[in-house]
């Protein structure tokens, strides 16, 4: 393990993330902090309380951010890369924080399959870091997913990130259980058969919209006995299946030959993963964190390179 | 207008609409109170308190009710009838309250056409009325959609209800609007581009799942500079466009020959007729309050015959 060579932060909505790193990502210390909705004004002051100790001991090092405290309502909104990139211009496109030695990585826009605009904001560093943990992603046509409250499908072409579509998966799943009359339960249950039910439901019924499955989490339980907490599997089973399915259609025709590629929090991926197998497609799982560390890795040391 | 034969109410989650009629149903006086939701218990006392000027002027007479008074959360759960089920069916499976002259009608289940579990309360009612106001929707295969929190899509043949399937759309777009990052607004305009962009985006890309639409609410917001209030109408399109599209996959086989007749608010049903218009499939509007009040004064009638 080396000397601390400079920190690496995963700054989005809802946690800050830190870590003091060595110059090949090696973790030496760690610490966590409000994400940006928290943060009340003053990100340079929320920053330095928790590295303090660390650049005291340690003398100057600097900062590498991403996510979204590179956003409007970050600590500076640092201009998303247009697609196609390859994520090695994401360093090159850093911005600067004035008079510090912090550096925000920017998100990445591009056209979608839908000709609609799109957007990410940290996913590019994952992609990023997992291009460097595993640089055979960076040969021939990939299918990345990056699930999250705002899931990101991503094609890698020959290592260029060509274009993505965002679906909001996680983010119906949360107020569906949290709000609507589907599933009213906070029991958190481990029930893998009624998660694969709605993965049957959903591969059965590929003309039928989310919207016209939905109902079932709800008269499942009037009519066929479901469970409250089972029918939050059902909801997260007919979601996470739909989704793929739904990006199955838009991937057709491009070979999905090596399989796809999931990258974020190992519950999560653990689930779509499960959605893949029931359709016999091939995958492989990247932790999520260890993406962002590695992306943010990745930038420190281009940085170097720029200077 | 004849002499008062009944009160007619229409019970549903959030409101409680009642009539005073004669037998053919002109409306002498009306009422409103809590819904089922809001009845803290006593159904009962609420009703009579509304209804006790009218029964003091004019002496005994029969209530009528439908809708989700009939449910578990009701006055009293009255069982489902099961389909196929002509809606004349429900009058002699109606529930008459102990010592009282108070009818409860009861709703419809069948196995829907993704082999699930389906319900409606309070819906059957409106069929049974527009049946009576619209007798020519008893010949051949007719498609009805009821907009809702719940719409509910189902088909008659010769008179009989064959199938149903709820979506939960209005719910969706209720959750979405209060909860969501996609649209952060409380204003209200009238912008029917972006309720049409929206129809045009559903019909190009039907292979898109709607959790990969939906972001664009927001990165239409972020790029293409689409205001928080037209986000809102976006959002509607999005979710009342893809409802029709995986109706109409549902149907496809099956002679849509005289097109669809829309039953709900005024304010709805006009939404989806907009978004039928757009596909050139024919279709009608019936208010839902005035199909509610003749199924209900065609429920009194068979109520008579029964006795």
């Amino acid at each position: 393990m080396g000397s601390p060579a400079f920190i690496a932060g995963d700054w989005g909505t809802t946690h800050l993330r830190l870590a003091l790193c060595d110059t090949d990502g090696e973790v030496l210390r760690g610490a966590s902090g409000p994400g940006v909705a928290q943060v009340q004004g003053d990100f340079e002051a929320t920053l330095a309380a928790l590295t303090e100790p660390w650049l005291r001991e340690h003398g100057s090092l600097p900062t590498i951010l991403c996510g979204m405290v590179g956003s409007t309502i970050g600590w500076q909104n640092v201009p998303y890369v247009a697609c196609p990139s390859r994520p090695t211009q994401i360093a090159s496109a850093m911005t600067r924080i004035a008079d510090r030695d912090v550096f925000i990585a920017p998100g990445l826009t591009c056209r979608n399959r839908h000709e609609s605009p799109d957007v990410m904001r940290g996913e590019e560093t994952q992609i990023l870091g997992a291009l460097r943990l595993q640089p055979e992603l960076s040969g021939g046509t990939r299918f990345l997913c990056l699930p999250g409250t705002h899931t990101k499908w991503a094609v890698l072409e020959n290592g260029v990130v060509r274009d993505f579509v965002t679906s909001v998966t996680g983010e119906l799943f949360a107020i569906i259980r949290q709000h609507s009359v589907l599933v009213r339960t906070d029991e958190v249950t481990d029930n893998g058969a009624a998660f694969d039910a709605a993965i049957d439901q959903v591969n059965r019924y590929q003309h039928a919209s989310l919207s016209h499955l939905l109902f079932e989490c709800r008269s499942r339980q009037l009519m066929s006995g479901l469970s409250p907490a089972d029918a939050a599997h059902y909801l997260s089973g007919l979601l996470i299946a739909d989704d793929v399915a739904s990006a199955l259609r838009m991937y057709r025709g491009t070979t999905t030959g090596p399989g796809i590629t999931l990258i974020g929090a190992p519950s999560l991926t653990a689930l779509y993963a499960r959605v893949l197998a029931a359709r016999s497609i091939e995958h492989a799982q990247i932790d999520g964190a260890q993406a962002s560390l590695s992306g943010l890795t990745a930038l420190h040391s281009l940085l170097q390179t720029r200077h």
